[in-house]
């Protein structure tokens, strides 16, 4: 079958630097906030009229981060605690025959800043540098079915308590919000999502780091929390 | 910015076998069913395990009817009569930039046919022969915004009522089920979606033809219905 080629309209600029930490599904962690940089000759004013009076939109992208790995015909969802396989098709894993993604996004805003076109987007789970290849306006009418089943995740993944240490409480109360907004909601949303790999879960007390921007989160798994015990510069 | 290459993992065989008269969206009618052929060396079983759970699935798709055709910043949505221009990206054309598409189909079952994987779909909007680059399991948690704000588009079109005349009626009543299935269903679920071009809207009275599998469907348009005078073979 014929091959087909495309080229992205634009970069994702997310906090998530590294593909640890970030959320499974998008819209879990709504302070997830990223911009979609439009490169030329994509960039024109008009080609995006009308789409502000949209509250969400769907971002299709390159899984860039998987790309060149051979595709397998299985992979462990963490959903499934990493020790059973699921068709790579029944599963929305990076590593798959043509690593496409789809992800639903708030959108919070349109503005040019120094001559880039940027939409601000927020509850997104995309990767730093995330090339975008289209852009669609979400219509609850034919993509909203609540009703749907969904085998082995029929609903967000609980969530676990996470406390601060003085330490990193300090951090997140200095922090520029204009370089880190909203730093400790989203921290706290993130690792909600207990976002170690499955094969890992049952190591309890094990000190983990998350990389948001240039920070570095450390914290650690109790049975019943999450504890983030110091953030730094990396 | 560089460029990715995909290879489609399976082609729609669906009843469209001409653009006119799909429906603008996926599951505004239910019986337009097609399958999902998977080819080689995409169509293992071991991959699609579990996706039978699933009661939905997204499609990623390439418009293969717009290929070809220069992009223009603005289209003319038929939601809004023809007469009014969207920003492309704030519209689902499939004349875009990268002519993907992105559609929700209810998965009815999968099975293997003389050797060929097939996923049996309901509800879909998609031409014969459509090259699938992916297929991925719909998640209500995380897909199902029922209170998102859609601009242009708030809910689905009003629907119109379908009249049939004699023969019309006729060869529904005795056409193939195997061959065409639900026909009777099938023709007045898409004619109440009054698939028109918008431009032609007005031009009340003249008569339309519409093709299914191998079949010409005859109808006209008044102010307050549709009347399906007759069927025949192309």
């Amino acid at each position: 079958m014929r091959s087909f080629r495309f080229q992205p309209i634009g970069t994702i600029r997310s906090c998530f630097t590294e593909k640890f930490g970030i959320p499974r599904q998008p819209g879990l962690v709504p302070e997830a906030r990223a911009a979609l940089e439009i490169g030329p000759p994509f960039d024109k004013a008009e080609a995006f009229r009308g789409l502000d009076a949209f509250s969400h939109l769907w971002l299709i992208f390159v899984f860039h981060a998987c790309q060149g790995h051979a595709w397998k015909a299985t992979v462990r969802p963490p959903r499934l605690g990493g020790n059973r396989r699921m068709g790579v098709f029944a599963s929305r894993s990076g590593f798959r025959p043509n690593p496409i993604g789809q992800s639903v996004a708030k959108l919070l805003g349109i503005e040019r800043r120094k001559g880039i076109l940027r939409l601000r987007l927020g509850g997104i789970d995309l990767l730093d540098g995330t090339p975008v290849l289209d852009i669609k306006p979400y219509l609850p009418y034919a993509d909203a079915i609540p009703e749907a089943t969904a085998g082995y995740a029929p609903e967000a993944p609980a969530a676990m308590p996470v406390v601060f240490a003085a330490q990193a409480e300090a951090v997140c109360r200095n922090a520029d919000p204009a370089a880190y907004p909203d730093l400790k909601v989203l921290i706290a949303g993130l690792l909600a999502q207990d976002p170690r790999p499955a094969y890992k879960q049952g190591h309890e007390g094990k000190p983990f780091g998350m990389r948001l921007w240039d920070l570095n989160i450390r914290f650690r798994v109790s049975s019943d929390r999450i504890v983030v015990e110091s953030i730094g510069r990396i």
